[in-house]
């Protein structure tokens, strides 16, 4: 039993302030998955007030590339810092977490197509590691270098490791309809496109009508909640969202 | 035309002084890879006096295994600052330098074969990036992680990158005879096993034994020489001592 779990920046980091970490909500989440038993357990976590100033000094973004390395270094080290802080947290919880950095093991080919390297995640979650891995910027043919959202890092490394359960752990409970309730299952985008906006529109820098889009692709049911839902999440509850794409079994 | 050059931990640190920079190391090293004009580069650093002290703490070798997340973040980290001073001492030099953590992207399976990921380590050539890699502790089934030596690390990634010609910068000018007189070019381990150590002798550490058992195995031609060859290396000369292995072709 594999499972990809993501923490929002916006959990881990107060976002009006550059590089700074939310105590509160770090310690909340490396708590909840200290006290968890999941077989094999791997991490991802967003930029939040990390990365994203760097990024944007630079003109670095999903779309928009760099082919300045020391663009590449900044924004890089910059998310490493978070990094390192999220896996203190987590140690002092007694989780064995090492880093995974998607620079080093990941790139995005001239289609636009992204691949990490998962056989080393594989080997960590064998031996008993939990590799946790963030947004970053990596090497993308014909740009230079780009931004990778822990979203689209989540789905990739999910899928190439035929994970049994993908969870999002994000600043609302869930996905929400128009009364602020918490919906409890989506199986496809129609249902949501009331609330969530039209297919038209696009949305890659993790807004919420972005991940249900990438979670409806996925073989492998997925769940949107918040903080309060993760130890729910972790020991195999129903918490927020399940959003449960055509190709799951 | 792809070069792997592996600068040796020796040239760049001080060995008896823990985590120790030697500042005209490794300026004289970012120096010449600044002012050469090489097609593609991948940058290969040992551990010098990083890295060590903290596996030895920690009672982790090549052979021998930790399953503490604690002592893997503590050695890979120590690398890590390496790593920066490095990446730092080339862009100084417009080296457009970022790194690869080996620990993110390679492992060792249980038969101890080491696998490192280059697709990432190709796409980064392609758009002009020099990587820049080192010697780290990473995962190896059954025995939780191991240390990786540069030396391993640069031949495994020359095969894989189908590279051209492969360099080892070192303490010494070469492979040196009875004399100390540098052997211009070595075909098979009998030639130098009177000078070396004869086959039955295991040398996993990075002495010039295993460096040139190792190199006769690749199908690139190699050379092994010290900082006053590097230029040379770099332009396409002949430096100390050529290793060419019966797959070469």
């Amino acid at each position: 039993m594999t499972t990809v779990l993501k923490l929002g920046g916006s959990l881990l980091t107060r976002k009006d302030e550059h590089e700074s970490i939310d105590e509160a909500g770090l310690s909340t989440a490396a708590a909840a998955i200290g006290a968890a038993s999941v077989d094999e357990l791997v991490l991802v976590h967003g930029a939040g007030s990390f990365g994203h100033v760097h990024a944007d000094a630079h003109g670095v973004s999903v779309e928009a590339g760099t082919s300045e390395a020391a663009a590449v270094r900044e924004i890089h080290a910059s998310m490493g810092r978070l990094n390192r802080r999220v896996l203190a947290a987590l140690a002092e919880e007694g989780v064995e977490a090492i880093p995974v950095r998607p620079l080093s093991a990941s790139y995005r080919d001239a289609e636009g197509a992204l691949w990490h390297a998962t056989d080393q995640v594989a080997a960590m979650l064998a031996e008993g590691f939990v590799p946790v891995l963030h947004g970053d910027v990596i090497t993308t043919r014909e740009k230079g270098a780009t931004i990778l959202s822990g979203d689209e890092l989540v789905v990739t490394v999910a899928r190439s490791l035929h994970a049994d359960a993908v969870g999002l752990c994000a600043g609302v409970p869930g996905v929400l309809d128009e009364d602020d309730s918490v919906i409890p299952e989506i199986d496809g985008y129609d249902e949501v496109a009331g609330v969530l906006g039209g297919a038209a529109e696009t949305d890659v820098t993790g807004g919420m009508a972005g991940k249900v889009r990438t979670l409806l692709d996925l073989p492998i049911p997925a769940r949107i909640f918040d903080l309060e839902g993760l130890p729910a999440f972790l020991s195999g509850g129903d918490p927020g969202t399940l959003v449960r794409g055509p190709d799951v079994e």
